[in-house]
């Protein structure tokens, strides 16, 4: 036997989510229904949980906070010979920011920008600068929220924001994700 | 009047350089002289700085340590969704590495593989795990470390060595790069 259910999270409205169960099967006998293999195809079963139907994408960037930002840009412009940016003060951010293109994904280069930026605390706590964070695309961030706080992923503040390239972004702990600030943003 | 000296290294007999000299020359007085446009094409001048012929590349991979290989797994597999291989252990790099598929680029979760793992120390003073290092690919590794020698960027090898993709690698040092480990790999 199994049972599909198809749920509108009214909270959140564009979330849609597809549960699958399946009770009183064995694995064998699960292999042995057309029908369940042809749905899990595009509902994995991952350890009977069922899984939404958002998906992570490509990496968008790496973030390095660092000290001095001219002699950072410097770095990848004239000793790495990489295509550069302007610096973009982003005073919404807290930060100024160049950006480092490498083809398949970008660095981008961050320094504190206003007396709250929230790189301050990481350049005191690294002062030669380092990887702050790096930030992955999801073809739909609310259905990742939702997952995610399912999942028991603790997030960084309460609704998505709009990020630097203002597309909306959600940060994930990093005690939750192995010592790594992970950003998802909406591709 | 423009020099171009065509210079091979002995000691590098793969390292072909092209310098060129503009001696004698204002900024605007180059601009007006199209022989040396054509070749500030593939010659870039910077600053009067004679460029190689190197070329930095795409992102290879983002190295993060953990402390837990198969939590860490589990959450970029089950947790977040993303195609993971499985655990491949590299005894001669003294790590067990997952590679983990993000479309454009990978991951890499390095878990400490025997006594001398070079992990070791970083997940000491991390010990949740963090962001180790990024890989970035370089056309001609060779021509890159005698440019990055002539630079002043320190190198933590006297030679290239073959990295966890067989392919060689050279690791360039933090302090010289804003606080990130960064290595670079011959395509």
């Amino acid at each position: 036997m199994f049972v599909v259910i198809i749920v509108q999270d009214l909270m959140h409205p564009y979330c849609h989510f597809i549960s699958l169960e399946v009770t009183g099967l064995s694995r064998c006998a699960l292999h042995t229904l057309p029908s369940v293999r042809a749905l899990s195809l595009t509902v994995p079963v991952s350890q009977g949980v069922p899984r939404s139907l958002w998906k992570l994408g490509r990496l968008s960037h790496v973030a390095i906070a660092v000290p001095d930002l001219e002699k950072a840009t410097a770095l990848y412009r004239d000793v790495l010979g990489a295509q550069v940016s302007a610096t973009v003060p982003l005073p919404e951010h807290g930060v100024y920011t160049v950006f480092v293109e490498l083809g398949n994904t970008k660095l981008e280069l961050l320094h504190p920008l206003g007396e709250k930026s929230p790189i301050a605390g990481f350049l005191q706590k690294n002062k030669a600068g380092g990887m702050h964070h790096i930030c992955i695309e999801v073809d739909d961030i609310n259905a990742a929220i939702v997952d995610l706080k399912e999942k028991k992923i603790r997030l960084l503040s309460p609704e998505p924001q709009i990020g630097a390239h203002g597309k909306p972004v959600m940060f994930l702990h990093p005690k939750d994700c192995d010592g790594v600030l992970v950003e998802i943003e909406q591709a």
